[in-house]
């Protein structure tokens, strides 16, 4: 049950808000594990939606699930030396397969004697495991693109960690595709960076900047590292998903060649691409406010709650042959409608709980209402409340939802533009970067450069953007030539700076 | 790719041919970790067929989804008595978590300064984990039930694993609730062995027969374990499900009392119950044959290929103004169908290869039915083809469809009650056991003599069966007191034993 203990503002502190919506809106909250979270079932109802629209994209565009080991041998994951590189920091490893009473009666205890040869790493990623499965798949042209999304969980021995942020487990999709070109590998890397944005854009009304990273923030065993990157109400970056080019690197790393239409044998070429429970964290941070959660209505569980006011039963007798024919049109326009009967809570509770859980339409009705035929509307974004004529009203819902779609999108993307600013020199980026926002500033493509800002300032480059999509206001211009801010050297065009999650 | 060396007969070895039909079919195969498997996508999507199907019977009946943490610690495993002892002897622990470079430049190690305070066991089942969590979220009566379900890989460190049947690591859904009273727990777990068997029965046209285990056989730390048990067509049983009354033994280890309306403290009532991969080696073992898999239609990812039988282009040309309205019609009645328009292979390979992936059926028309309007349909349950009009086959598949799902479940209930025996005396069941299938015998409810029966045949009580299901043929009277056969003490009705996967 929902605790109405008013949440702290984001204007006090945005971290604690964040903290305590999460845990209040039954979204999520600590495990007995170290850094590991319970996802309740209010958050997991989101999540499950999450996954629905993307596992159809991902079917639409030719993709089909599979399953690959939790564990994967120490050997396995040492041979791409980048990716051991990345990760062997926090990797959860079983040493052994079985446990024992403690012959000298301290209850139990691990058997000694049932220490495994070899290590198992329980997966952070799973290309490893993946491609020495594909040697087998993979021995002609014929056997090429393979396009395989595994829905798992993962881990990665985080020593600060967040709900839904950075978690020692987290839920996610894992892609790995093989493919005979180079060209093949690339097109599908950007291929998936699209889907996602479209999804996140669409679904989430998350918007996002589309773009590569730098050198330094690329996957570990990545030739290239697509992305997309939001920004959260504080002003800092959230990278909401990658899509990674690998090139050759696994293949080669696991043997895995191919005889090409030429006769000749080649090694097979590589993507991988990812989104996580993360996601949730952005959806919460981007949308909602001191009241509570915000949802969009494509992915609300509930999208219109209908809330009769009554006191005795026969009150509630007289109102819910209005309500009924009202809820049965709505369910019957596929809206995801849920009617709250219970003489439990009092309205005012049950308005506070949806309000907190982000139910994008609340309708409410009492005696006076049914007198004058007419039903309050709650708009959950906005919070405006308006009395409407109950004729033709499910019409208007339908409607209504769309718009409140469009509007958290909106909203979100004119935060996003606002505090987007063009910076020009490295004092005055020292200065802005205290503000939070993206900054675009020019930058000589080094990683020392990188390094230093980073050092200084705490900011990363969050992406290099692309020219087709949103970026920032008409007049800056992102893509002219100019001098990195730094040093002064020759930058082809601006790229985002930002202090990220 | 399939392979098409030809499977072993099953009359030749069961076993081998279990294990090539799994591997050629491209539904699972080995991994290089030990006892982990690989779902590949063929076999995955029939799995996510049966997710879907369980997962909207879950939710019809209240059940909502949540995800608790893959690690448990030691502590909380050790809780409770029965639980650690049935699971100890297979737990895959995490001891560190950090890998480091060998300071002898020896590779990879274990960072020996990552060692956990305390080591935790990667989930065999999730009771306790859920149950310390519970404890948190249940202080009054009017917290529960609570109606949660989660979908996860757990791990059983098995020392001899097959294929999808005992694998280490296995997917599966578990469903933990929690109630006020005795009955409302008991009410629910013979819901849910309902909701299995319906499932089974319905979907998968797996015959079940309902009951309930032996002591012997019951769930590490439960007081009752309802199944559901199959016959596969080698005679032996399977264990296709299991739902479990586990009494306060949970909550009185993690101490989850709540305050029930009377205004007493109480210990919260517990069930679990859930089913896994190994329904996927139930499906194959139970319907399969000497060609490759058998489909029920219900859980085929694909249910129709249609495929035109042409050399040149100009000759599928011709087919498809005729072929596609017919796929058109098919898809618009909601028929998984293909058209395989593919020119790498030859219409023969084609067949093969969906008779070995047990698509249910298979259209197929050449030049000579084209100048005909007639198609040939090709049923993979009976191998029968027959030629008709092509005027009007949607209706008549579509009902086909329904006819091959009722026919394979009537099959293998037929098998079923052809080798299901009555017994009278232990020197008879000696010699029938070994003939397989079930064998309906009066026991005299020790533990004593099942583990007698076991040690000197192997047999086990696979099920005492509830009146409310097809047992056997009519003139076995099932419910008839008699006397055990092994002690002669009295006996309230007969059960079933049988050698079990």
């Amino acid at each position: 049950m929902a605790n109405f203990q008013k949440l702290t503002p984001r204007s006090e502190d945005y971290s604690k808000w964040y903290n305590e919506l999460v845990v209040k809106a039954d979204l999520a909250e600590q495990s007995a594990v170290r850094g590991c979270m319970v996802i309740k079932p209010y958050g997991y109802a989101i999540w499950e939606k999450i996954q629905a629209e993307l596992d159809y994209r991902f079917k639409q565009t030719g993709h089909v699930n599979a399953y690959f080991p939790l564990l994967i041998p120490k050997s396995f994951f040492s041979k791409e030396a980048e990716h051991i590189e990345g990760f062997a920091k926090e990797s959860a490893v079983v040493t052994h397969h079985r446990l024992m009473k403690d012959p000298n009666g301290k209850g139990i205890v691990v058997d000694p004697d049932s220490k495994l040869e070899e290590e198992l790493i329980i997966r952070p990623t799973s290309e490893t495991i993946i491609w020495s499965t594909y040697k087998n798949w993979i021995s002609s042209y014929r056997d090429l693109p393979i396009l395989c999304n595994q829905w798992a969980n993962v881990m990665r021995w985080e020593m600060r960690t967040r709900l839904f942020l950075r978690t020692a487990e987290f839920l996610w999709q894992e892609g790995h595709t093989a493919h005979a070109t180079k060209e093949e590998a690339i097109e599908e890397a950007e291929k998936m960076l699209n889907v996602y944005a479209e999804f996140a854009e669409n679904v989430m009304a998350l918007p996002v900047v589309k773009g590569t990273k730098s050198p330094n923030e690329r996957f570990a065993g990545a030739l290239e590292t697509y992305c997309i990157e939001a920004m959260m109400q504080d002003g800092k970056a959230l990278q909401a998903g990658t899509s990674h080019f690998l090139g050759q690197n696994f293949a080669k790393s696991f043997d895995v060649q191919f005889l090409s239409k030429e006769n000749k044998y080649e090694y097979v070429w590589a993507t991988s691409w990812g989104v996580s429970t993360r996601l949730m964290g952005a959806l919460i941070m981007t949308h909602s406010d001191d009241n509570g959660l915000v949802l969009p209505p494509h992915l609300a569980p509930i999208q219109v709650v209908i809330v009769p006011i009554f006191k005795k039963q026969e009150d509630l007798n007289q109102l819910l042959p209005v309500l009924q024919p009202l809820y049965d049109k709505l369910a019957a326009k596929g809206i995801r409608v849920k009617m709250d009967t219970s003489d439990k809570q009092t309205p005012g509770f049950k308005f506070a709980d949806y309000e907190l859980r982000g139910v994008p339409v609340r309708l409410a009705m009492g005696a006076r209402d049914l007198a004058n035929s007419t039903i309050e509307i709650a708009r959950r974004d906005t919070l405006e409340k308006q009395t409407l004529p109950i004729e033709g009203i499910d019409e208007y819902i339908a409607t209504l939802l769309e718009q409140i779609q469009k509007n958290v999108y909106q909203k979100a993307l004119n935060y996003r533009l606002e505090n987007t600013r063009e910076v020009n020199s490295y004092d005055e980026f020292k200065e802005e970067i205290k503000k939070g926002g993206f900054l675009l500033c020019h930058w000589d493509g080094t990683k020392e450069t990188e390094e230093k800002i980073k050092e200084e300032t705490k900011a990363t480059i969050r992406c290099i953007p692309f020219a087709d999509n949103i970026i920032a206001k008409e007049h800056i211009n992102v893509f002219e030539e100019g001098k990195c801010m730094v040093t002064g050297k020759p930058s082809k065009q601006r790229v985002i700076f930002a202090i990220a999650y």
